[in-house]
């Protein structure tokens, strides 16, 4: 287990183990949490103990990216069943010790305690920017709405996972590991984007979020020929509707942003996956507009269906 | 539950709803975290929602307070069973906002999810001492042992909840109410003391973790006479020994600190309710010396049965 937690030696925290732990100063502090549960949001099935750990660090990474700071130290709290072998969690840790390693992040605290299924509750804290702290709540009418990379890859392999199709490796990976945009939001920050969200729900139930918390509306323009042509095959052969699963499919934690489309026009050699998914309008009666048919469900906002919410208290700043 | 996150006006985070919040700068930032699982760590029968909430915030604040740091922020993810009524979780919540007034401390995040029982998984940021971060491996030999309070109340108030004995109010209240020492703590931070920790196994299992991390052994020196009169009387009603639930009971969430008898001596006053426990010396065979007969089991160290252990990678830092 030596691997988790390897990092900066100058930043390790002190005091790992004792009742609490220690770091150095933090200018900007960023703290976001996630948590990944065994029936709710993944099945044992679908991922290796080292793809639970891996993939769970770099979703709570993602937020994050999302807000321009740099990871400084992860807790980790795992609930294991009582029938799980030990070496199993220990997998789990070693897949959280390398994405770690791969954000030069230590590992500063958790606990395991016993339950019916596996969970694991994140914490992270992160290093902020000094200027920026970009908001879902910063879209302007006028802005064009980007995301970093390809939509609803994700998806397609979480499918292949449960039809046991094996002719998709790239869309299985997808799934199995996303990687908090870093690279990105670097870029972004340097342009003084504003406005950005990961997107974790999927396009259009992301989307309706921004637009809600900016007071816009959003028309979305994913087009048939802007799509993966692998993730097309792949929809195909699983007989899923790949525009929909482009719009609707969630878990790719690529970052969603709006920005000036002059702004994107001098982004997009920077950012060779990125593509324009949307434009921003004046708040009218529909949070989202355009949508393929049959979609009105999406225009009053999105559900998940993962049995997640922000509690109320968090839902309007006090 | 305008009540919960209510905080300094300055110091509220920005963000909070959004993917991650930001804080104003830490000099000194201290992370911990607590989980607090319906079935593990308590039953719902024992507690009122409202006290659930307030007894984890005080559970994961004593260990900031253990650590000579002020609460700066909570993020609280709730795993709520699909039975629950939406109100139970309000009163939850409710709670978790009254203990958080009263550290003058904001709600920062958090998640709720779907899951078969509930549980509470809280991480709390601090600020800092500046110079001080106390450990428990500082304890030397020449050094007395001394709680911030008297010992086993909680647990006899367990077994008053347990038993459905209603004549010890008081004891029951130790539980259900446990106060994070921050009074104690800015006492012993003053005074320079370096050797802290919180009281959440008993102090046997408690001072042996210590006397293992500073590589001392302890002699224990409760007495009958040092007992709370009403915990004597409460464990005399119950049929259980009182110098066993003081030694062995835990969940009283006191301080227990290790300095020269003679920084106690000046600190005595200031800190009425602490006492001594017992006498750090040099490592023997034993971690633990002069525990009560057929105590046995204690010498190799705790095992609280609770079903909690820190990861193996946290417990050698690395």
């Amino acid at each position: 287990l030596a691997a988790a937690g390897r990092g900066r030696a100058e930043q390790l925290p002190l005091g790992v183990g004792d009742d609490a732990c220690l770091l150095p100063a933090i200018g900007h502090p960023v703290l976001t949490t996630d948590t990944q549960r065994e029936g709710v949001h993944f099945h044992s099935h679908w991922l290796q103990p080292e793809e639970i750990g891996q993939r769970a660090v770099e979703i709570t990474f993602s937020d994050l990216a999302a807000s321009y700071a740099q990871p400084a130290a992860l807790l980790v709290n795992l609930a294991l069943p009582p029938a799980m072998a030990q070496e199993t969690a220990e997998r789990i840790y070693r897949g959280i010790g390398r994405a770690l390693e791969r954000h030069d992040c230590p590992l500063a605290g958790g606990n395991t305690s016993r339950a019916q299924r596996l969970a694991l509750d994140l914490f992270a804290v992160g290093r902020g920017h000094a200027d920026l702290f970009p908001r879902r709540d910063a879209a302007r009418p006028g802005d064009g709405l980007y995301a970093s990379g390809p939509l609803g890859l994700a998806r397609a392999g979480l499918l292949c996972l449960q039809a046991r199709c094996t002719r998709f490796p790239v869309m299985v990976r997808r799934f199995k590991f996303p990687q908090a945009r870093f690279d990105t939001a670097h870029r972004l920050a340097a342009a003084g984007v504003r406005c950005v969200m990961d997107i974790s729900d999927g396009l259009a139930g992301d989307a309706a979020h921004l637009a809600r918390a900016s007071n816009v509306s959003i028309r979305l323009v994913v087009a048939p020929e802007d799509l993966e042509p692998e993730m097309v095959r792949c929809c195909r052969a699983l007989g899923i509707d790949a525009l929909e699963t482009a719009i609707r499919g969630g878990e790719d934690y690529e970052l969603l942003f709006a920005c000036r489309p002059e702004v994107f026009e001098k982004l997009r050699r920077l950012l060779p996956g990125a593509r324009q998914v949307g434009r921003v309008e004046p708040r009218g009666d529909r949070l989202l507009l355009d949508l393929p048919e049959g979609w009105r469900s999406f225009q009053h906002g999105a559900k998940t269906g993962r049995g997640d919410a922000k509690p109320a208290i968090l839902r309007r700043p006090y």
